[in-house]
């Protein structure tokens, strides 16, 4: 299995993907990976940090899509760029899967160009990886769709769902449509037409899930237009922060609050470590006709090692010929009830 | 001044509420209570539960409108309840300002209906009170207008600015649009739209708030539409419990958790005040042309408290006269540049 890595995506490229590639192929024995980017660059990092480049191949590209860049731009005044190469890659099959830390927009506008999307898939979705006190849950889209249609918000539903079944070995994955109720006829007219394409899908459709009960991990897949699936991703991020900021607060504030986080240092370990998404890899891009892994852009080595891992779990399952087949079937009884 | 109390409203009616009644007409002296209600029962509630009634009347409604009910029924089947006598009397100025711990649509369409709406204003909105770690923020449409306009939302942000500004005395109010981005073209037309009306609006207009920060503090009204302004709310109530419930699980976990627990009992019990809803009242109905508060259905007797001396706040500062006046302003201006 060949893994595609985008060597200058992220806020710590390259050094930290380097690292991360590193103890992949050190870890992983099945995989082996081809780094994108500057070469020369990527070299002297390698030598003056001596990270080994074994079992990693170095395809040059001279140039970087910055994160605020026209998305678009990517096939033209960076079409050299180290993701577009990367992606070139994919899809010409010199490599299984590609993982990047660097612009989003970028990332999902050069994979539904370069690679195509899956047939009969609308719109390619960000499918992000939430921890969650008792476990994980994939929400999609995580904000590559501000406005969606229902029909989309269906195939997020399949697409997402394939995956946690596949990649995560979760069965039967309990799906939930974000909604300011639990009732079918709640929120806007969106909800109320993705609800009833929802409960004629083959999923495990178990309604509307009120962002009250999202963070206990009640879904295993939460399905949202992007506006809202970035505002709930967004808002747990911040919500979890500013908790994680008082909690450090309070066990800094005199000696006798020292020793009780004294005490609690183990428990407090594993509290950040179920929270720390680079245990988690990155957001699959889900709709894409070959695996993409979008890795967050401040990731470090261990980030990048889990997402190159991810890449490999994706590429391995059958999720995207499972997709498809979901997709066809769903074509099939239209027509035939037409 | 005179506060209208529906005495059946809520999760614990009528005992909490009375209890709320009698603390509020003992702390603040300046206020009386008309409780509406089913006259028999709140006198033996109060009777068994030795409340006294002194500067509280009671005016009888003989139901109540069940929350699972269609709003629309507080005009036909429940003419009489609770919650329509005690707007009803609001309206004639048998009171200066109603609260009610009943089911949000009802309150919402009754008070639109039976009070009206401040001239000018297109639809009236739920302005939640959300705690943070630094303070507080109003967060507004919390829910009552799952669609809206972009002129809609240039009135919240008017509203939320004028109350923010009289009631909790802040002095000119930070006012962010809850987007994907910080960008103005992010996200949706609907924020697209709002952020160039924002813009040019007499308030204090600090841009686009991404939801990571919204937890922070760092605005005072965070404006959305009210499908976004749910969503916000549930899911930070839902991170919070979330978090809450694991550092209770941590601190619980041993021996030695149970020590660093009691050594840090003073600070859990600062932090969960600085989270505890009741003590910020409730949530103020914005638009409507009397002062009306939602509190909370869960809510018991310091948080009736705290929404009745709210409610003598909204009704003593100039909030609805002042919000009459910004947007005959906006209007008069539309009407020039014609």
């Amino acid at each position: 299995m060949r893994i595609v890595v985008d060597a200058f995506g992220g806020d710590n490229a390259p050094l930290e993907v380097l690292r991360g590639c590193a103890m992949a192929v050190s870890e992983y024995q099945d995989i082996e990976i081809t780094l994108t980017g500057d070469e020369e660059k990527i070299r002297s990092c390698a030598a003056q940090n001596q990270i080994p480049l074994e079992k990693i191949t170095v395809r040059h590209a001279p140039t970087v899509i910055p994160v605020e860049e026209e998305p678009s731009e990517i096939r033209r005044k960076y079409a050299d760029c180290s993701m577009a190469v990367g992606l070139g890659l994919l899809a010409s099959g010199e490599g299984d899967a590609f993982v990047s830390a660097g612009s989003t927009g970028a990332l999902v506008m050069g994979a539904s160009l370069f690679v195509k999307r899956i047939k009969g898939i609308k719109r390619a979705a960000i499918g992000t990886i939430m921890p969650t006190m008792q476990g994980l849950y994939l929400l999609l889209d995580g904000g590559a769709n501000a406005e969606c249609r229902p029909e989309m918000l269906l195939q997020f539903a399949i697409m997402g769902s394939a995956y946690m079944e596949s990649v995560q070995g979760v069965k039967n994955p309990k799906v939930g449509l974000v909604n300011i109720g639990a009732e079918p006829n709640k929120g806007t007219d969106l909800q109320y037409e993705a609800y009833h394409l929802l409960q004629d899908a083959p999923i495990n459709f178990t309604g509307n899930v009120e962002p009250r009960d999202i963070p206990a991990g009640v879904c295993d897949v939460v399905v949202a237009d992007g506006f809202t699936g970035n505002v709930v991703l967004k808002l747990t991020e911040g919500v979890a922060l500013s908790f994680a900021g008082e909690i450090k607060r309070m066990f800094y504030k005199n000696l006798k609050t020292k020793i009780a986080g004294l005490l609690m240092s183990s428990e407090v370990a594993a509290f950040k470590g179920k929270m720390d998404y680079a245990e988690h890899g990155g957001a699959p891009l889900m709709g894409i006709a070959k695996p993409v892994i979008k890795a967050h852009g401040s990731s470090n080595a261990k980030a990048f090692k889990n997402a190159i891992r991810q890449a490999r779990d994706y590429a391995q399952n059958d999720v995207i010929h499972k997709i498809e087949r979901s997709v066809a079937q769903i074509r099939q009884r239209e027509k035939q009830s037409v």
